[in-house]
Order: C-alpha cells, then sequence, then structure tokens
C-alpha cells in the first residue's frame, strides 16, 4: 500500500482552501501601493512616491503566551489583531506610514475555522492600522504543536523620508513626555500574568471579577491597542516637534523608553497622571510582584510613549485624544548623567 | 514571597544576553543601504536609488519539520540557511534583489547555544543570499515546546524596478525551461520523508545509508540552495529575455511552474536531462510513494525552474553554471487549452 503525503500528517487540499478563504480578508486591506493579490510567489508593494530618500521600517514579533489564553477560551477572533499591533506600533515610532504586513500561521493539524478566524483578526488588525496583507505562511507541522495550539509571527514593513525620521536625537532636557492608555496588558508579561491570575489566585478565565468588571479571560484577551493611525494624526505636519516615540512591550517604560533617548537624557515620569486598566494592581496584590518588577514586565497602563517639543505638548494631546487615544502629559525629559544604568533613565516621581 | 517574571519562566536577561551575542553575527551582514543596527524598536533600509518605480517584494516562510531533523541530530547550525534560502528563493523569482531580512525563532525555555547557532546559519544564508540581517525576535514561549524544540519564521524583502518585474507575462511556446539543481530535499516534504525513512525503512539518522553515500541525517539535513546571487548574474543586463522564474517548494514542479506560466500554456519536461539526488528514489521505493504523489511532496532534484527567450538559452545555463549551479536546459514550454487543469499544465515526457 502506498504512502500519500496527507497520512503523513500534511493535508495539502486543506492549505489550499484555507487560502481561498483568506483571499477575499485580505483583499479588502488592499492600498492603492499593491501590486498583487496574495497567492503568487511574493507579495508586491510600490514605495509611496515623492520621497527624496525613502527608509524602510521594517519590525516583526509574536504575541507570546497571551496565545494561551485564546487556546485556553476558544476565542481566536482578536489575537491577529494583537500581532498586527506588536509589529506595527514598533515601525510607527520611527515616523513610518505601515506599507504592509505578513504573517505566519504555524500549528500541529490544520483547523480551518481557528486558521480562518486567527487571520480574519490580522485583516482586520491591517485595516486599522491602514497597511495591506500582503501574504502569509500557513504551515503544518504534526506532532510540533499540542492539538488546538498553534503559533504566530508578523512582519510588518513601513516607509519614512529619511529627513522625517524620528529617531530621538532631538530629545532634550525639558521636552514633555506624554503617554498614550494602553487597553490592558497588550501582549507582553503573560506567562507573568497566567502565574499569578490562574495559579496564585486560582480565577478561572470564564469567572466574573468584579475588580475587572469582566471576566479575567475578556480582560485577558483585550486586544493590543493599535496607534498607526493616531500617529498618522500627530505626526501630520508637525515639523520636527515630536521629538520620539516609544512602543512599550517586553521590558516596559524602564526597558523601552531609554531606547530612543539621547545619552545624557532621561525621563521623570508621574505615577498617578494617567489611569491603568485594573488588571495591573490585581496582578501586583495578587502575587504579590514587587512595583520594580511590575514596571519591568509590563506596559503598566500606558502602550505608547511620545516625547514632544513642550510648545508643541497640548497640541499633540488634542490630535491623540482626536484620534481616539486617551493620552495626557506624563512627565519630562530631564539631563541625567552619561553614567545612569539604562533602566534607571526612567524615574518615576 | 514574591513573585518574578524568571520564576513564571521568561529570563528577560538571557534574552539580552542572546541580543549581544547576535549583534555581530548581523553586523557581518550589513550591507551600505542598512541605516541601523539591530535592536531599535525597527530596522532600516533604503530603498537603492536609482529606480523609476520601486516595487517592494516581500515573502515568508518557515522551514516545516525539517526542525525535527535539526532536533534529532542536535546539529543547529544550517537550519537557519534553510529558513533565508526559502524565503529568499521565493523573492528573486520576480526579478528582485534581496534586501534585508528578519527572523522570528520561538522556543519554551531559551538555550543560548542552540538559538545562537540557529541564528548564525541564518546570518550565512544573509551573507550567501547579499542581504542583512536586520531584526529578528526571539520569543521565549513557556510550555508551548516541547523542551529542546522551537520553531523559525523567517521574512524578507527585496526591490525591484517596476519595468524589470518578472511576471511571468512574456512567456511564450517555444520558450526555453532551465532547471537548477537542487540540494536534496531543501525545505519541503520532511513529513512524507521522515514517515517513509524512519518509520517504513527504520533508518537511524547517524547510520550511513550507502546509496546516499552519507548518513541519512546528513542527507536530510543539507542546506537548501540559495539561488540570490546565481539569479542576479542570470539577470544582470538580461534585457527581457528570462520571462519567469519559479521556485519549487510544497507542491513541487506541478504545483509551482504553472504560478508563473500565462493562461494557455503548459510546460513538457524531459525526465531524465536533470540528475535529482539519490533520497528521492530511496523515499519513492521505501514507501513505497506513487510517483504523481512524489512529484506534489519533493522537488525532485529541481530547486529553480527557469523559463527564458530561446535564444538565450545557452547564455542562461553559462550564467547560472558560473555562479557554481548545476544548470541545464530541461525542457520547453507548449501551448496548452486554456480548460487543462493547474498541475496538469505541467507534462513529464
Amino acid at each position: 500500500m502506498a504512502i500519500t503525503y496527507a497520512q503523513a500528517g500534511v493535508d495539502i487540499d486543506r492549505g489550499d482552501e484555507l487560502v481561498e478563504r483568506i483571499k477575499p480578508l485580505a483583499r479588502r486591506t488592499r492600498t492603492p501601493l499593491v501590486v498583487s493579490d496574495v497567492g503568487g510567489f511574493a507579495g508586491l508593494c510600490r514605495v509611496p512616491p515623492g520621497m527624496s530618500d525613502p527608509v524602510l521600517v521594517s519590525g516583526t514579533d509574536g504575541v507570546g503566551t497571551k496565545l494561551k489564553i485564546a487556546f485556553a477560551t476558544g476565542q481566536h477572533g482578536t489575537i491577529g489583531e494583537d500581532l498586527v499591533a506588536m509589529c506595527v506600533n514598533d515601525i510607527v515610532t520611527c515616523g513610518a506610514a505601515p506599507l504592509f504586513f505578513l504573517d505566519y500561521f504555524a500549528t500541529g493539524r490544520l483547523s480551518l475555522e481557528v486558521a480562518e478566524a486567527v487571520i480574519a483578526g490580522i485583516a482586520r488588525g491591517c485595516e486599522l492600522a491602514g497597511c495591506a496583507l500582503l501574504g502569509g505562511e500557513t504551515a503544518e507541522l504534526p506532532g510540533m504543536y499540542a492539538d488546538g495550539e498553534y503559533d504566530l509571527a508578523g512582519f510588518a514593513v513601513g516607509a519614512v523620508d529619511r529627513p522625517a525620521l524620528i529617531d530621538g536625537r532631538r530629545v532634550q532636557a525639558g521636552d514633555a513626555v506624554i503617554g498614550c492608555a494602553s487597553t490592558g496588558l497588550h501582549s507582553n508579561g503573560y506567562s507573568l500574568a497566567r502565574r499569578v491570575l490562574q495559579t496564585e489566585l486560582g480565577l478561572a478565565l470564564d469567572a466574573h471579577v468584579p475588580e475587572l468588571g469582566q471576566t479575567a479571560g475578556e480582560a485577558l484577551l483585550t486586544p493590543t491597542r493599535i496607534y498607526a493611525k493616531a500617529v498618522a494624526a500627530l505626526l501630520d505636519g508637525h515639523d520636527g516637534r515630536v521629538h520620539a516615540q516609544s512602543h512599550i512591550t517586553g521590558g516596559g517604560l524602564p526597558g523601552n523608553v531609554p531606547r530612543v533617548l539621547p545619552e545624557g537624557t532621561g525621563v521623570a515620569l508621574r505615577e498617578g497622571s494617567w489611569d491603568p486598566a485594573p488588571i495591573f494592581s490585581l496582578i501586583e496584590r495578587g502575587g504579590p510582584v514587587e512595583r520594580r518588577e511590575m514596571w519591568r514586565a509590563f506596559n503598566m497602563g500606558l502602550g505608547l510613549v511620545v516625547v514632544v517639543d513642550p510648545a508643541f505638548a497640548d497640541e499633540a494631546v488634542r490630535r491623540l485624544s482626536a484620534a481616539g487615544e486617551r493620552a495626557t502629559i506624563v512627565g519630562e525629559v530631564e539631563a541625567r548623567g552619561a553614567d545612569v544604568q539604562f533602566e534607571d533613565r526612567v524615574r518615576f516621581v
């Protein structure tokens, strides 16, 4: 009896069926710059015209063990939004406009329903970010993932004209620091969050938690905020007054804000000047988890931090708010010794 | 006793240590177009100057269950080359010059030694392809991968000037079909290959197989050929005479060659006009696996198929050979009814 590929665990026809289901989702994300549909060997996208020295800005990320919440709740519809957010928020910090996105979806045995739900979330994320879902790979890896589990990786590319690149070099003492609220944990710190909420506090994902005003599962699955369109509104004709932007991911505020600060500067952030989602205090008390560890593992309520010319601060807050963000001035840039440790360049006051 | 992130299974310091080890590897792949080092929020790369209408060509892929061979043999040094090959070979088919590459490496518990070996392979692949390793994500996902296992996704971006885009539209009956030898299975069909070699034939990976002239593990781990530089040599001033290129991956010759053929055309390939590695016949007899299934699961000895103006065929073979490929004329384009099924547009004679 001859052996077939399907018997070895890989069903090419099921993969082809998924491609057919994805096509209309991807088509809705098409932008005028896209040259091809999904399906060829590669995705094609023009460079935006009119740039004197176009620079491509790229980023890749996954969503970490937030996946485990999707597996446990059977809710696969928004994790794709998280994936897009994690990648796109990185590239917009440089001032880049997102152009396109590609995804990698790997699983043991392909479930068309799950894969389609995940990729529909990716497509919605691309719409929210204003970029095209240009391609992707769906990998069936028998024996590598537990039943019903999968991993996701995303790749985003944007473009910025080199003179408009935002790289933190203009940051100086006295600049205003603006924070945009996160929607919750976003996609970082889930191993610690699950350890505390599920193991230490024994919360079931489907149990209503009064402090959260929703179930633990709902709070943990809240999609990562996509800041692309708000950043575009902020940067429109900002004329160099936006000096730096930082996407708050793994490492938290102390691990991410200093990445865009020039030597000899730091920031002072006023705790209490923003309003974190209740899940952070639940985790902190539930562990307990030390404050310092909380800052390092979680965004603690701010998903995007923007450093601007102080004369532009109110206008910046207005623009971000008009774009739907909860934005406030949360601190300022201060001079710091060049010998100050990386993470100590963020000071909480 | 307070809980820390490390106790929850994620070691940020180990991740930082890996980043430090990767930096010199990535630095060696820098090209003159790269603006930033790895380490910021995003990777920056200029668009090559001098193009009238630059088009970005992007592709993402993984290496499938070839990973299982790396796990079983403990040889992690070349799987990264496979990853680059799978992505870059896709984008060069459009005529794009590779610009940069990003990787996603996910594991349960990070082993610095394994991760560094894998990423060193990725960096070497980038050097072979002439593109910059511009960034990457290393994800530690406790509980998602078996001990010692990991998954990999890659993402490549290249650029081509729109008038020079190769999209198969010039293909016509009478065109010559040139095949470039694969080095073996490349990175497709491993679930079937392992089923036959390990389960049916009971071959140990470290056992010398006379028919292969090496161990099964060595044959199965042979890196996927990277055709980027050969394609660049082929396309240099080709003046429209290269009509189409197809990277032979999952789906084999019948699944990939028709993707670049215009309607009403097909190809006739002369079996015996190229020289497949012995692993294909070992699998075919060992299963047994039907011939038709073999064509669909494996590249069967050809990793890249190029369709050229017949007057350019000898010159094309010369160029590819000079670039180090084993290239031969393997068939020609013929007229086919527009109603011929996709896979039947490849005819073996």
